[in-house]
């Protein structure tokens, strides 16, 4: 009933999803990228952690399907003044909403929430653990670039450890038949990843010419020169896909990242723009993909 | 043409707004919880204060109307480059907006609106003064629960010398024929309070085993141990409504808080999701009886 | 396909966007204000500089044309992470949106996102350089009043240097045949303007009583007292319309501000309310223009 982590999702229901999502990549090329299918709907976007990128495709993906939103504003919000995220949570369910969509920076969040208003939730991202709309999406462009996710090799690359969209990617993509490399210094990775379905490297040169998809995050150069790796310079040697990394790569291989990019940083800039990039369709398919997974959830309401 | 206070509303314009708002309930319980009475109407949302809440209640009662707003946002807005209120004003108006509904920290702010503007306004918050809508919601939960407000004997309860809250509500309330205490600290009464239709109490055990409702008001915690009260655990002791206050409250009797709740200092966690806790509906009724306040100033024009 | 900057358009162009704005200006007074001409459409807000006044402006513009807004907030956007203007702008994009609205403290800013994305743009104002639709909707106040701009006698008063009101204005203003005549101190005007097809004054009393539109800039009284003028009492004794001043204006003669006023430094209250202020329709106008240029940018692309 929500939609909260891509642990556990069967690989039968990612792909309705995905067919799904397919069906509104049509809708929306239409001359009117509008279907009445949730007329009268209404989505709360509660956004506890600033988001434009993803508030804004949630909210688009909303309105494409006829539906109301609810924009929770968390800095100009009671929060300041002390509620509690359950009341907060218990008063915007008052107001009616059939939906809620949850961004939070504690892990398991989205859950509370939906344990307390008994509401639909779509997790859009809680602290490091989940984010299982940015898998989906990126499933989305996968499946429309290969064909098929089963067999591919893909390489996630960067700050592991502190990834929501790793987490994600992770268990979509082992479920849908691939076959993931975590590609990170070991202060990047993840302390359990032992019990995790991948393989590890610890420089992108070591994989570079096998893979088929090469999955870039972002870096968050602000910490950088720090405590989880020495200097942006010393990253950009071992991780970073340059121009002549970009070169080495396997022939029809493809480039993603979750955005916002650091250009120079981890992604060179003539290999963010350049034609084996999906970054922009990732954008795309996220509007798409997030239509599917409303429309899943919500137009069953009256059956 | 405004709906500025709860001062000087006859009983009788009361219960029909109240009337109205419970038409709008059924209507806020289809599958399709909107009617088109507004269509084409705006409505301007002027929040000069900080506001999740009601802000959030007015546009989703707006919308459920299927009327359009406009939301004026005061932080990012000119009157940080210095533009008076009255130019402000005057600017919104000539956006061609319908209603303006107002809410600013300086009493009597929504009527000079009212007056530069000549628009129908609702006064969403002024200062320490008035916040009728929230008088009406608790006015409509408290009809829809005891079937009449009448003869009902009310504990308003914590600071009401800085209350709008309090204020609309002992003018509604005692319109609607209730018998209104005031329990507080001597230091959180209003000066005049001897002119007020009420009586008053120094501690919530003096009157609680008599009391239909406890109405308790947000204590702002980030004031206390100061100037007003002593310290939040002197305020527990003498107006907190925990779990042993409850049990001895009448048989029947309701809990009422226009949120958002400090669990712990007014209120008990468990008396606020107890059964005799109305607030959740609090909260939804505070939808149906904007619509119907908007509906009500509105939806006449065309006659 | 864009609008960017009124240098360049040509006399019949203006005209025949003023024509349509007025025709919406019909529309506006309706009792349904509103027209399904751009229902599907969608226009994407990204206003990197604070503003309330012309992003509402827009976004009822947007709506009384039945057209969607997404609403892009810099201040919580991934740019506060580093993310270059061109990405977001890309990402933007990818959503879908058929229309862009830029306001950006760098001129030129809104060519770039013209460039990279190939939508349609609509200058909201860059930098001190062009804010093309505010230049329109004072044509289209001018118009209004004295049936043609052509032959008018128009003074712009204060700033110039820094305004890109004034530079729009000048282009706009004279390609409909207006006499520009710009009041300024020497350290207000800009170093170019030897090349401009305007006189100049060094004082309002120079040229008051031969002009019939006087057309004040908002001075930052923030900056004032120091480099650009000495204070503002100065500034006022010579730049100010005073209510004195207005008494020696032409029979006939109007102002313009394009807003937030600072009364009692460019503009005296008495002035600002009086019978010659269009101030008010000239913010109505911003509507109706601003509808007929998104109408023009986006109603053909079915054909």
């Amino acid at each position: 009933m929500s939609f909260l982590t891509t642990t556990g999702l069967s690989r039968g229901k990612v792909h309705q999803l995905l067919d799904l999502a397919d069906s509104f990549v049509e809708v929306l090329g239409r001359t009117v990228p509008k279907v009445p299918a949730l007329r009268g709907k209404t989505v709360a976007l509660m956004f506890f952690e600033n988001s434009t990128r993803t508030r804004m495709s949630f909210e688009k993906a909303a309105k494409a399907l006829s539906a109301d939103t609810m924009n929770f504003a968390a800095r100009s919000s009671s929060l300041s003044k002390g509620e509690s995220l359950r009341d907060t949570a218990l008063t915007v369910r008052a107001m009616g909403p059939h939906c809620l969509v949850v961004r939070h920076r504690a892990t398991g969040a989205p859950w509370r929430v939906a344990e307390w208003t008994g509401l639909p939730v779509i997790n859009a991202g809680d602290g490091a653990h989940q984010h299982p709309t940015q898998a989906m999406l990126d499933a989305l462009t996968l499946r429309q670039h290969f064909g098929n996710v089963e067999g591919l090799r893909i390489a996630i690359v960067g700050d592991i450890r502190h990834s929501r969209v790793a987490r994600s990617n992770v268990a979509l993509l082992t479920t849908l038949g691939a076959e993931v490399t975590l590609v990170a210094p070991i202060t990047l990775l993840p302390e359990a990843v032992d019990g995790w379905p991948v393989r590890t490297a610890s420089g992108l040169d070591e994989v570079l010419a096998e893979m088929d998809v090469i999955y870039l995050l972002r870096i968050q150069t602000e910490r950088g020169g720090g405590e989880v790796f020495p200097s942006v310079s010393e990253y950009v040697s071992r991780f970073g896909l340059t121009r002549q990394r970009a070169r080495e790569m396997k022939e029809g291989a493809v480039v993603l990242h979750p955005g916002p990019m650091n250009r120079g940083v981890e992604i060179a800039p003539m290999v963010a723009d350049g034609p084996s990039s999906l970054v922009t369709q990732q954008v795309s398919n996220g509007l798409a993909i997030r239509m599917a997974i409303l429309f899943d959830l919500l137009s069953g309401d009256e059956a």
